[in-house]
């Protein structure tokens, strides 16, 4: 198994482009600050069979996997009937989650509200008490909804479980050209394997042409291999480094 | 194997959270246009084995894969090599690209820039004429760059062939919620089945609680699912219909 996440973005809309998908973005910055590495997002359809499956297959790869989209009332909602589905669960009302729902709706409540009391069962209910709805958890899969501002709340709630070392990263903002760069940087990477060397060209107008990161979960490695990069770039090639 | 597209985002750039893929939303929202259906993208790093696996298996289970990213110069551009690793192919030098490449860096050229001459035995190169860079395919892979300009203008030049017929789409917004409106959408989808029923809710503040669309390629079926949704929803909740 990977240490490491995989995030499943489930719904329809996404697809279709009809709305763009706001929580992998906002998930792969935060893990990242968090130092938690992520390697794969997937966007699947509201598809009990295609959830089932890559909640299985990622579960299995990945230590971590976050779900987002897919747990309202209505009848395109089916993340935890694909959950259920993927580790052989039933749904069953969580108690406590049936009385948060009836106190929030009131007198208006349905048994389409209540459908969102059922979960698969041995879920952990995270009711932190900052907002009614709890995080929930099946295996190693945390289960987050597609609305962006919610989903936001929610991973706040919990982030810190996910803190590890920080990564360390220095930048050289450059004019040379990828083309020129390329035969530097394989250089640096022969020397300097312990560290993540990413090479980014601009095409737009810009006062550079490449932006070079120097990236590990160790300091010293990175100061080490930038040193080294800094040689290894004529001084007028670069416009700046931080 | 279904019929549609599976989207391959490479570039350990997105899952670091340092830049936010572009390049997947503006492909959904083009094939959707264009009535091309797109059933899954996939974010990954730039692994040649992780490349290799996810290219072999999305090319076995989807009529159609677009590839963005990790096509430069650079050491981290293994895109080709991912997909002569899932197809048992060899890298070979095109005659023609390299003279693309020779021609557009004159004396600069560099072994480096020769490197994006490299292509898998038997891929597909298409010069379009409307720019120097020829679109790349490879089984029923198509091979775009990772830059968002770059990889619109060669999206733009083979699009057409990836049209079909249309889908038609109904819209109404209303003032009812999410678990009110459930039933209603679920005596709608009982009904037409032969329609896709979407509903999204709206967390901020707005003039409707909940945007429902119908979708079909067939405008008939759309209408009669359309007019039937606009008699299960009390008038007075209807806040506009399109």
């Amino acid at each position: 198994m990977i240490d490491g996440a995989a995030i499943i973005v489930i719904g329809n809309e996404i697809l279709t482009g009809k709305v763009r998908d706001a929580n992998s973005p906002y998930l792969l910055r935060e893990l990242r600050a968090l130092g938690f590495p992520v390697h794969r997002v997937v966007v699947i359809p509201d598809d009990v069979d295609v959830i089932a499956r890559e909640v299985r297959r990622h579960s299995e790869e990945f230590s971590q996997v976050f779900t987002s989209g897919g747990v309202g009332p209505t009848l395109d909602d089916v993340t935890f009937d694909g959950i259920c589905k993927a580790f052989g669960l039933e749904l069953v009302e969580d108690e406590r989650m049936a009385r948060v729902i009836r106190e929030h709706f009131g007198e208006r409540t349905t048994p389409s509200h209540l459908k969102m009391a059922l979960v698969p069962t041995g879920a952990r209910l995270d009711f932190d008490g900052r907002m009614p709805w709890p995080v929930v958890e099946v295996e190693n899969v945390m289960v987050l909804p597609g609305d962006p501002g919610i989903l936001r709340k929610k991973f706040e709630s919990v982030k810190e479980r996910f803190r590890r070392a920080p990564w360390h990263a220095r930048r050289i903002y450059t004019l040379l050209e990828e083309g020129d760069l390329a035969p530097i940087l394989e250089r640096l990477e022969r020397g300097h394997p312990e560290v993540a060397i990413g090479s980014y060209p601009v095409y737009e107008k810009r006062d550079y042409k490449v932006l070079v990161t120097i990236e590990s979960k160790d300091a010293a490695d990175v100061e080490r291999a930038f040193e080294d990069l800094r040689r290894m770039i004529p001084e007028r090639e670069i416009v700046r480094a931080e």
